[in-house]
């Protein structure tokens, strides 16, 4: 969930007041809700992907399908849970082939399949453009629940993968995270945990403003997607630091986790994670480079920018 | 839900194995889930409205913001359950004012609180045209749900309010039959019931379909809104049968049931009830009318036809 990429919808959180069911609403990756089952949250969460937006037409109607579930996946991932059930609202727009939503329903029951989601309704309406909008169920144990808040100064930054140029490509067939953010909940004690799908700089800031902490991330150990180490080392930090849809995981441990956490991680998955900063107790963005520190000046992706 | 008015959806639910946890999938007002409390299920529904095809612009913000949350109260209803939590995924133009968007958000809250439902997260995204896709989660004691199946021949065909126009303005402001809906859930034996989306003619056969039987109903009972009333009858009844969005109830009880259930709810709530069919054992829908019995030749709305 990313409602505070618009203005409007702060105010909109500030107008819907949270009742006794609810102990996250909206302003995490996913809305947190008490559980009848002993023990556990439940989450609920949805994601909407809109052609020429989140996917071209071209790039495949099965990709498209994929994306659609697996981005709501990585929301349920990033508060520690397990995904449960999904309804699935689609705008079709007159110039699709049967073809195309045969391919379409395929991706998304083949992302099903593979996070173990359950596709139990769902609505499909004429549109203008396509619009693949679905809304997941998850649940998550009480101890192993991660949110965005709870970073806490002297905590090291890390995240999972490698970061920027996911819009031209692996944006339509990433791997939500969740298994590896199952086995750090479970296995770790993770002080907060996002995943980055506006761009590192854009979540670190909502990471901080919810722990209310500011963070230093050192530019050397920005893990940058391989296509993006011929650019300039400027060029290739922004990208890294500003496109949108990496869909890693950005978390926080204290320093003594990290190292244990780091190695184990490392030996465990095929994806690697990295110490990318400090988490300090001024409430601002800096960026460290080759021992000097600046103010961070990138922004996060907005659709409303 | 209206999964089925796409030829398509009808492959996509038998794509979709029903889990464990499900109990009726795809192909019913909103999904029906095994629930953690003892004597109830879990529901869960999404509906999506889209620019010029469910609403205008011109129609205003705080109506289409109602609206959104209305339809789906409404599918909540139809199973006999009461509405708890929502999210919302809202795609919005380049065109639109701030103050559009918050009167949006501002009609969205005030259904939410009309009809006991609490919004806990959401999702914004640029898009073309505007839409707004909601899902809801409820719950329904197990002894109080109600089908779309279980229809049998010999019951009596009942619909509340009045049929017809609702496009020309109801549509945006009218008010799911959630009230009355748990009033015949709760009281009496209802056998099957859906609510009218898509115009009488297209949810009777979704009714029949999914009860395996047929109806006759007679068109001298159809209650017609007061507008159609100047119409030639044969334009009326049309309007009656095919236009969309009434979001009226239409349920079946046994004969028996239906003259106490008549009287007591014409008593009790301000809508009336009207019995206007019986369900037969063969698998068509009939018109009698002038005590004449001719095949119904009316089809439901579709965004697809």
């Amino acid at each position: 969930m990313k409602l505070d990429e618009f203005g409007l919808i702060d105010k909109f959180a500030r107008m819907t007041k949270p009742g006794t069911n609810v102990i996250v609403g909206i302003g995490d990756d996913a809305a947190v809700l008490k559980s009848k089952t002993k023990g556990f949250y439940d989450l609920f969460t949805c994601d909407a992907i809109v052609e020429d937006v989140h996917f071209k037409l071209a790039d495949g109607a099965r990709k498209i399908g994929y994306k659609a579930i697996a981005v709501n996946v990585s929301d349920i991932a990033a508060m520690g849970g397990i995904p449960s059930a999904a309804v699935v609202a689609a705008g079709i727009s007159k110039n699709i082939s049967t073809k195309f939503c045969e391919e379409l329903y395929s991706g998304i029951l083949f992302a099903c399949r593979k996070f173990g989601v359950e596709i139990v309704g769902g609505d499909t309406v004429r549109s203008k453009g396509i619009f693949i909008s679905i809304a997941m169920t998850g649940v998550v144990e009480k101890g192993n629940i991660t949110f965005r808040k709870g970073a806490a100064p002297g905590d090291t930054v890390m995240v999972t993968g490698r970061l920027g140029h996911s819009l031209k490509g692996k944006h339509l067939t990433f791997i939500p995270r969740i298994k590896e953010a199952r086995w750090l909940a479970c296995k770790f004690p993770v002080h907060s945990m996002m995943d980055i799908s506006d761009g590192l700089a854009g979540d670190l800031k909502r990471m901080c403003d919810a722990s209310k902490c500011g963070t230093v991330i050192f530019a050397e150990k920005v893990p940058l997607e391989r296509t993006l180490k011929k650019l300039r080392k400027n060029v290739s930090l922004k990208h890294a630091f500003t496109d949108g849809e990496d869909f890693e995981l950005l978390f926080t441990v204290s320093p003594r986790v990290a190292a244990k956490l780091e190695k184990d991680f490392n030996r465990k998955f095929k994806v690697k994670v990295s110490k990318v900063g400090v988490i300090i107790k001024e409430k601002k963005l800096f960026l460290e480079s080759e021992g000097k520190k600046t103010p961070l000046k990138f922004r996060g992706y907005s659709h409303f920018g």
